[in-house]
């Protein structure tokens, strides 16, 4: 018997002594998975070469990030987010037919229990930030106007903060809203233009970004998630370009598709219309919805 | 300006788009060692394409884990043990000389503060299991008996437990002691065989592993720390070769050269000498150590 089919590891036969042990896994899909997570663990500390205390200071980042982790905060999830991982998956579970739009991250800041709103409300409820009005329509990929389409909205205020992170200095659903389309498949709201912010970097990946040289900002967005019968649901934000960090967010979330124009428009009739008081921000963006894939 | 040039992330491009934001790191390891962690860490994501679910599934896998640590409770190292990765980063600072014993595992339960003991002592304290006598030399790689190496050794007693994890039920230091060499690098003391044991298995880690079909057994062993002035200190575990999972330690602890010969012995004569009562187990094992490297 050779040493690894007596199951002795060494440094050359690590992954196949390892995943040698999982031949009785109770899902194949289990077995698939941590044969590819030990073949990559193992190639990353090969070339690693970590020492005792590299190794054991990973060890004790990782204690860390569980230790932050709470009902309200999601430190790994963070630390997908920092690392690319959460957009890759995401990108990986959304590729979409040529003409249909980009998804990105939900995030942790949606809620389910929005309230629906007509057509044109306006979402935030404390007059705070500079007004702004977003319209657009929602399309398949023939560009035929989606009626019914239920459009769930959500942004942080001109502080960077969402509602659910200012419970009580904001009023509760405050800059969320959920339409619904017409025959025309268009759609339009009030709200204010929102602000880039920080991702929570108080813990353990807040240290290592800083380690890093990186900044904890997402530039800012407005964040959708779009859903019609027969349709693929469509989660995704639109980005201002303009934002000082659209070419850096913390999380990885943009992509050139979703960059909308914000207009700052000075138009006084429109503005009284709308019941603005003064210059305020014109967004327009139409979404395309790809057909639910036949399974 | 390409997507990748504007850090617009992208499936095909996302290890440079994250890599890329690495360029002000604050240390050029840490740098390194991010781009591997993130290279392995995407091509792992694309191998694997995990659903929303699955991810979630291993963020919430790593948070129980997190959540599983205390100050006496280690899960990450468990998981790192069970992967095979606290023995590949334990081969990798261990690359002996030709002819010098081998490494494994510290583990968690070596205590700093044995006391030293005359050679021959018998470190069980509690009378309880099959008595041992356990004899050897410590040499040098040209053979030379080595003078002066201390020999620091813990074991289980014959339930699988050491005496941190039964305190109150086994005496403090029980089955621990260290020797000192003489002129002729030999040592012997006497103990009780030692079992086999599971690896704490009530937390994600256990689950883990029962998920994969894989029991959580260590085979028995001793454990060895032996330094000496000059050389390079050995950690490391001599294995009776008749346990039921020498051929599947749940950690991949075992290598060819560390199994002992485990002899049942009936002389009567030699019990008396030893003040054992009956039959008892003897063990040889020479170590050898290597010259300290030149840093």
């Amino acid at each position: 018997m050779e040493a690894h089919e007596k199951g002795y590891f060494t440094e050359e036969n690590s992954v196949e002594v390892v995943t040698g042990r999982n031949a009785n896994a109770k899902s194949e899909r289990l077995k698939e998975v941590m044969s590819v997570i030990t073949l990559k663990l193992h190639e990353a500390v090969k070339q690693i070469e970590p020492t005792q205390e590299e190794w054991m200071e990973a060890i004790l980042f990782l204690t860390r990030t569980g230790g932050m982790c709470n009902e309200w905060r999601q430190e790994f999830i963070l630390l997908s987010d920092v690392l690319g991982v959460s957009m890759l998956v995401d990108a990986i579970n959304n590729r979409k037919p040529s003409g249909a739009s980009e998804s990105t991250v939900l995030g942790p800041f949606h809620v389910a229990d929005a309230p629906e709103l007509p057509m044109g409300a306006n979402i935030c409820l404390d007059s705070k930030g500079e007004d702004m009005v977003i319209s657009g329509r929602i399309l398949d990929i023939e560009g035929n106007p989606i009626k019914n389409a239920v459009i769930d909205v959500w942004q942080a205020n001109d502080e960077g903060f969402y509602d659910v992170q200012q419970k009580g200095l904001q009023p509760d659903f405050n800059l969320r809203g959920i339409f619904r389309t017409g025959g025309d498949g268009s759609y339009w709201f009030r709200a204010v233009k929102p602000k880039y912010y920080p991702i929570p970097d108080d813990g353990p990946v807040g240290q290592l970004l800083a380690q890093l040289g990186r900044h904890p900002y997402r530039p800012a967005h407005l964040h959708y998630i779009i859903s019609a019968d027969g349709f693929e649901t469509l989660t995704t934000h639109i980005f201002d370009p303009d934002d000082p960090y659209i070419h850096s967010d913390a999380v990885f979330g943009v992509k050139e598709s979703l960059l909308a124009k914000f207009r700052l428009t000075e138009d006084q009739a429109r503005a009284r219309q709308l019941e603005f008081s003064g210059k305020f921000w014109e967004v327009n963006h139409d979404f395309v919805l790809a057909y639910k894939r036949q399974v």
